[in-house]
């Protein structure tokens, strides 16, 4: 057990006038709370051993049973991870940052393990067995992403490879069975770019319930953090836009889905079955 | 940055002879590796401001174009605790430990902003909104587990929460829109119990690739692996199972889904649409 005593500045970062009075944090916390997206990274390469120290990270997670149904390719090779920033719809980041990870959402294994039993794996076509391989993919990478961000380094994760997900798997050479949910830049920051900031969030009223869901206060507190986040963007020299605005550009449309309002489908090509 | 020097204990226990000779750690990273999933809790009360400080980590995850589509139920009360218990399969840790915490795939809260802008969200019945709030929710949890150990709390995952979405729903009074993805329990580990120890996983190079997938050492990776759980099962006083046995155990029929093979059902019940 670690101090206890650390007071995490991230906190008053994260939600400004809504910052709770914390009464427990410690280096571990203080450092999840520094989260930020980084964006712009140096060519820097990675200490050697960051990899396998971020992969150890990812496999400490849970999952669910032990089934371990995710996998990641780590791409370091420039024209791939150019290929890859042009899928995820030219996202510079991806072809700048030394080191990509691509986290798999993976039945393939687990189909391979059945062949070589002679067992037929009746429960991989199931809508249960995709969202397991998700949920495995997303506690690993969060895990090294903590880890990561604890040696210094930056991140950002890349939902673009959702965009295009059978090119995203000819890229990588998956097996049927195998998608990436996810992307994910490591790197150092660049210090010549305006720094990444800690963004604010929801106050904890907004996500956090007790014993039942409950939206009774929700419209107060939405209006409240459109303001937040307003402020927070002038700050930044961004356009200010409220969360309310945000979500409903971000969702209103298919279109603004940018190509994943074809997800299903290409899931399906990828082997999965979602019955 | 916090001190690379630290030598984490975490790493041999969780590969054994396949542990990869890492050049890089640190607190966190040490903290990470030392989880282990905690089935066996004390009544102890949590310190006041750990819910607070573990829902601080959580929103300081990243999170898909800041959307925040997940929430998050905090249950205290034993009686709901205890008939979440039976509802998850009779797991007797989920009524024991103080804290579950329900996460929550959280479409409701945008459907909620449409309906007061007057605009239609047309994105939100796609698969990709509800894959955008399940892994929104589970790298929210994965950075409050995190918290949760590095405070010396031991906590464990509740897949079972998926067994009847829809009871679960009703009990914590959820809007259409929203969904518990999984539990955890969350609480001190019981001293009188065995303690739960570091489970052993797959070697590196089964799941973590180079450039490209590559399934060319796979067989006897995951061979050796067999043995390596087994010993550690034995040294347990568990029966010894390879992971290949549990993989087409596990996944060899719907049956074993533990009524999950009726989650796409339960999931378009409760709101969503899956397009």
């Amino acid at each position: 057990m670690l101090d206890t005593n650390v007071r995490s500045s991230g906190l008053v970062e994260r939600y400004r006038e809504a910052a709770p009075a914390l009464a427990v944090s410690n280096v571990v916390i203080d450092s999840l709370l520094q989260h930020r997206s980084v964006r712009a990274y140096t060519q820097q390469a990675l200490p050697p051993g960051t990899l396998e120290a971020l992969v150890a990270a990812a496999q400490s997670a849970a999952t669910s049973s032990n089934l371990q149904t995710w996998s990641v390719v780590a791409v370091q090779d420039p024209a791939r991870r150019e290929r890859l920033a042009v899928l995820a719809g030219n996202q510079r980041h991806v072809a700048e940052a030394p080191l990509f990870l691509a986290w798999i959402a993976d039945l393939s294994r687990a189909e391979r393990r059945g062949e070589q039993a002679g067992q037929p794996m009746e429960a991989l076509p199931y809508l249960e067995a995709f969202m397991l391989a998700v949920i495995d993919a997303a506690l690993a990478a969060q895990n090294a992403t903590a880890a990561a961000e604890s040696l210094g380094l930056g991140t950002v994760y890349i939902g673009g490879m959702r965009n295009h997900p059978e090119h995203v798997a000819a890229e990588l050479a998956l097996p049927p069975g195998a998608m990436v949910v996810f992307g994910l830049c490591v790197g150092y920051a660049d210090p010549g770019q305006p720094a990444a900031m800690v963004k604010p969030r929801l106050p904890q009223s907004a996500v956090l319930f007790h014993e039942q869901y409950d939206v009774s206060a929700e419209p107060g507190i939405i209006a409240g953090y459109d303001e937040t986040l307003r402020a927070f963007q002038q700050e930044q020299s961004m356009k200010p836009q409220g969360w309310s605005e945000l979500i409903t550009k971000r969702l209103g449309s298919a279109k603004a889905l940018s190509g994943r309002d074809h997800l299903r489908e290409a899931v399906i090509k990828l082997g999965f079955s979602l019955k």
